[in-house]
């Protein structure tokens, strides 16, 4: 591992030299900008929890290409083991940084392609899977970070990539060249794209005939000629660039941060290239890529979720209620959403299974689970740590004025709970719950890894009706 | 009415000169603060509609007091009939603002001291009934914005008002002389402080012997010297000063406006003093508020969450999802839940009944029911929304950016949706969809006139559980 | 009023020769029957409090057309008032019978029908108005209980009436003659239909061109020749044929009692016949019919509901566990839950209006509101209830273990709860629980006045969408 | 495996002597019973299975003991493997029987007890662990069915065992002699006990000082002197003895089939003693049977719960409705919930560890995730179906109806679905439903395993809040 510490990381990112854009600016040095150090420092976390002993276990494998330490987030899995203690670990990250460590994509995007190529390959005589060894070693051996940029655009959603009016609405081929590829769209949404070295686009749905253009794999560096990133809006984004305490998690990110990533003509030499008009392949990719990203959110959220949780509890015990009935009751309804989508993401771990690859999947059908549920609870809980927190959380004055020589004193005063709390801690409690618990954190927990009716969709697929049909004649002696 | 016009308000707002903070700057001219503009807008609608004939009948009444046509916001209730059309009001009003109008907690506060000072001039042989009548047919004159000013810090929340080690924590007299009294403390969260005439103070909750000095109502100009107005910080509040597209309504507040209200020994003439020691009418006059205020929700939330359906089928039919039958019957869940609040709402009133002092008040259990549900209905109500929505409504880029020269038609091109709506449009309704259903909205629905459990104290007192149990004795023929 | 009392009502009953079936086997005298008793004791409530000083105000009203005092029952609303007295009625009778009592799916049709026969005669030039005045007139003298015969068996949904292979899972006019018209098919699930003495028949949904046979609405005796009744099995019925304790509610019933209504070519004179034809006016009727009924349920459920919390007060209060916090709490959600279906109930008529015809009618949307949240809460509160219940509700000994001569002190001993309260007041309060929100009283709630699919159709078509979009794009300033 | 068929199985329960009470009468051959007959259909499908290749894997296992194949309900889990093979286990056999196989509580007291008296050993210097090998290794040989008998009636919850007014009230040590112990108490709600071969008595609850009496553990055979069974009374039981289709699920059970067990001064010779006294392990046994018991939930009700969903989706076809979107999203739902109920039994297992004695265990929280959810989920379910059957659910005549010579006719003709499918066929499959969703089904999901808040309360204990208050204290750099 070439980047092995967050200091290698941050230098490795400021080696590249990337086009952002934040609030109708140019971004000159990423590793600096106030509102993106919160997120290098999260997912720099994936990195350092690395070199902790502790936390060895998690956050390394072996490769089963060199049999080289590795970090997990570049590993494919090898073993049930591996995909439980894949969510394990991100349970252990999100106690650390309250908030996405934005790594998890470009891990599921490898671990998809890696499975899928070979299939391809298999069917088609093509040689995508060496390529994507070749690729995956030199991944694992400079332990960067990759974006999966899997999000199109879309237009209008009624109408397939190849009906849309302007074209380039889903990212597609536009030119096919003997050294590479030449690349038009975008990628909406990509969580940790201003921050990673890399982005491995793979098709955002299923391809049909006539859309062989848009059934494109590929990975292109961030510093490519062509890519330009936009780094989306988020909830009180601002108070990142104030640096006090309103920030709510002041050293992290709140969710992950987003960018829309666009590819203006970008040049991809084939050796990048994995999947480049295998249509037929499009739908499984999808819902590889959808399974694994899935199988993470009990644990990533539920570790969020755990923090949320002991705001909540601190937020009632600075204010003289954590003995109430009702407050227990709801810390307890709380752990109980929390601990829900953590026994999802365990459970299709452990029900995973070998694919042709070699390489380890998680149950398909209860990976969707965990994401259906995560849509729900996430919601549920915010509302329970807003009623834990009480209205203070939307009417909390500004760090300026707790820090006002004239009015600070009343501030101090005022918002004073339990004698031994100081007014400011309380206030960093209730910030950081503020933080977790508002739009973009909701939204994220809503749509990341797919929507709510993506979930429902693959019920309807893997669901086995017809045979619970056919299991419940028979109970009933129904069959004539 | 003195103050008739939206100009009218401000000019008498503009008049009085008030202590406001702002992140930790005294606010020169608050009719013009960027930050106060919308809610002063919001505010000023209750003003406005009162002049077009099409709304005069909700937004009207004739003073039982002078027989004068007056703004609803200053009558007293005379009937079911007023008690509807405060609801009705109240969600037109919302259809035009999308967002709290700041004045109907001052109005509750008129309400349920005249109904509560006739029976303590009853019981004590007072005559705060008088007094307040006065002030009453005053305000009714003026047309003045009043806030309800009942929350108080409160502190260590296992403690009585007496019991806390800084006895400032809950608002008190600390001295009477001969003209009138002094009042210290403060009062949190409150609603449309900023850009109102006058605050109503009134007991946060009921009082027991040796809490006398916190038993205290009055009406305190926010000129009055010793006021002090902190300004709460709200999600996202800072776009507002930006004065673009991302505020999402640009025009209008998000929520109301909340601030920190300090009074530093403020004194008030005994003329507006309606309560000073009488404990046992804390309990009741608390209760009053509490239920003409819980009221409200199912109106104006209701009419809040219409703009927030509206828009969440904006947002489908702008990227092509409108007619799917996932999505129709996502925005059917939501008119659901927007009309059981607001059935609540009308059901409580339409159970109204008249008190002693003439005035008519709502059923308390009803009341207490609706806003309930409120605290549920409104997350659930935007979690659809989000759902609807999409991931876009967490990751768009800044308005800077749509309009920037070089990537401007990066933003243009890739958010587009469907044929015949601008991309700016889409942003538009999906800034709005966020503003609606973010952090600060959310938690001014659940702790607005009183938090969860408030209500659920309020079931245990009202819910007549002893008759109920004798009801199904009765049946189960279990009486021995 | 010729039926006054319970003792008319049965005798009333007695004289009309009816054929009924129940297990296979005719019933010879349905007043006696022990299956068809506790649903005559029920529907007799609707006679007895009307003769009750205390529930005259809500149980008698007076004939807009003879002047009479009649029963509400076979009232025409008059007013928004009268609206609301139903509900309040509808109430006050459940908390008598804890069961449905039948008698208002009648009195639905007949305001139903007053409102649209006036509106097909103003359009067609009929006189069905008239007729329907003579008819109503005389059941408001008679004071006689009508069913309200709604629901076809609909054979294959997919499918309209004319389109089914057997043409008579519609009920349809097979025969027009001089002196009237012949009927044939059935309606299902008609409750009350065995202790009624009428059947008022109207279509089962909207109707279209080639369905016009199908658009009927008669009045026809329970006594007519070719009616055959057919009555369903109920969750646990022969409890009742056994008369001990373990029937729950020993009295009145559990639900309705409803049958099969058969009509094997059943003649019906002219001037009972309120419409032939008119399929325009089949939709307009459906949608009466329904708003009306679904107005009820907040009130009967709402009442059944504050049964079921009573008894699950008295439940866990013979079992030492009353002062439990979470068993209060569950107390306050079952208050919490039955108040907002009452509110929906009070609201819908509040917000009545006046028709062509001159009856008032309910808010057709918050009827539907109401409605919906039946087909949940009841289930949520019948939740609630096992879970404070305990597990003994599912495996009670038998009546007949208690009194047995050797185990029946095994028995008493065992099951004994708090000191001074018999185990046989415990069994009784158990069992009148279990009676109640088991089978077909869950099933009662989700089904009866339509299923949760077709409130939400409503919704589609009243919940003004498109004014919200409307709304919604002004205040986002996205009009282009 | 002495007992190796159903037919052994049978006869075995011929051989043993019992009393049994059913109906106040006494039940003579409980093996041929109708009311009884059902259950030991189940409970047969558990040795039945285990003969069958394809599922030999699971339904046996190899005895650590012995090294002989047994079956697995008797078998001490070895690795995580053995615990998720229980829970696929259970899924499969719900598949035949849609009820409540009734043998995992015995198998449940056998590993408690096997990890409990092998650390009571450790402390106290006692024998129960050979003891209980021994007994084990003579179940396993004889293959026999147990009853784990643990809760108590426990007569007045707000006091202790030794404060009760009558003493037997929990189960105790009323002697104890040279050979043995004699026992007096009832355990309540005995789920298989009228058709399993011993009862193994456990503790109900904690015991403090003063109870060591109540802190007994003991293996009984249901034959032994002075045990009386009382059979409990379920939801339609009749319906069983009249052998037709409206039982809904004619071969087996509804749920389990519970029974009070009274021990009336019974002997218990010292080999069969696994527990005197030991108040201090009391608590442990308690939660580990809990938690091994909480562990299956989402087995088999998850298995029952698919064919609910088939029979639901059959209902819908055979109604023609099976294609419109809303049942279509229904029934997602409902595999939706009965997955997330799976994944917690799954996850439960995966997570679990090795106890001292050897036995592995699940992880106690996410067990008691899996219950929790079980007593929302299959009450949700059922909502589900019954939305899904429709009222006919409710009102279906009787089997009798369906067979008459007169009116067959009436109900073949108007309860005809869809072409293709008999009025019989949907009718069967519509009683299945009605089994599977009523009152014993739904409330034994709430309390079998332990009532809602028996998990709520493990959740305070396991659920680690001042870890997570700490994690957060780091988040929010809210140390001081």
């Amino acid at each position: 591992m070439k980047v092995k510490t967050k200091k290698d990381y941050i230098a490795s990112l400021k080696d590249q030299e990337v086009v952002i854009y934040y609030k109708g600016e140019r971004v000159g040095d990423r590793t600096t900008h106030p509102a993106f150090v919160p997120h290098i420092n999260s997912a720099a976390k994936t990195y350092e929890l690395a070199l902790q002993p502790e936390h060895e276990d998690l956050l390394t494998a072996t490769s089963h290409i060199t049999g080289n330490k590795i970090n997990r987030f570049t590993h494919i899995h090898q073993s049930v083991d591996d995909l439980i203690k894949k969510v394990q670990m991100l349970r252990v990250i999100a106690h650390e940084t309250a908030s996405c460590f934005q790594r998890c994509v470009g891990f599921d995007a490898l671990n998809s392609l890696y499975i899928t190529t070979f299939e391809i390959d298999e069917k088609h005589g093509t040689d995508y899977f060496t390529r994507f060894r070749n690729y995956l070693e030199k991944i694992q051996e400079e332990n960067f970070m990759l974006v999966g940029g899997m999000t199109d655009p879309k237009g209008d959603r009624s109408k397939r990539p190849s009906q849309q009016v302007d074209p380039d609405l889903f990212t597609h081929v536009v030119e096919k060249r003997d050294e590479g590829i030449v690349i038009r769209g975008a990628k909406a949404h990509q969580t940790g794209a201003v921050n990673s070295h890399e982005i491995m686009i793979v098709p955002t749905q299923n391809m049909m005939e006539g859309d062989e253009e848009y059934a494109v794999a590929a990975a292109i560096p961030l510093s490519a000629k062509g890519v330009t990133m936009i780094f989306g809006r988020q909830t009180n984004e601002e108070r990142k660039l104030e640096c006090g305490i309103d920030a709510g998690n002041s050293e992290f990110g709140m969710v992950g941060g987003e960018a829309l990533v666009v590819f203006d003509d970008v040049f991809v030499p084939w050796e990048r290239v994995f999947m480049c008009g295998e249509i037929d392949f499009t739908g499984v990719l999808v819902e590889r890529f959808a399974t694994l990203h899935r199988q993470n959110y009990g644990g990533c959220k539920g570790g969020v979720s755990d923090i949320v949780i002991g705001a909540s509890a601190l937020a009632a015990q600075y204010q003289g209620t954590l003995n109430a009935s009702h407050i227990k009751d709801k810390l307890v309804e709380m752990l109980h959403l929390a601990e829900t989508v953590y026994a999802g993401s365990v459970a299709c771990s452990a029900m995973g299974s070998k694919t042709k690859s070699g390489a380890y999947y998680p149950d398909p059908l209860l990976a969707n689970c965990t994401k259906q549920n995560i849509t729900r609870f996430i919601y549920e809980i915010s509302r329970l740590a807003h009623d834990i927190g009480g209205g203070i959380l939307a009417t909390l004055p500004f760090d300026t004025d707790l820090k006002h020589p004239e009015i600070g004193k009343y501030v101090e005063k005022y918002l004073k709970g339990v004698e031994g709390v100081s007014t400011e801690t309380r206030i960093k409690v209730l910030r950081l719950l503020e933080n977790m618990t508002g739009g973009t954190a909701l939204i994220e927990s809503m749509h990341g890894a797919g929507s709510p009716q993506s979930q429902r969709v693959m019920y309807q697929r893997l669901g086995k009706l017809g045979e619970k049909m056919k299991m419940a004649k028979k109970v009933a002696k129904a069959d004539e």
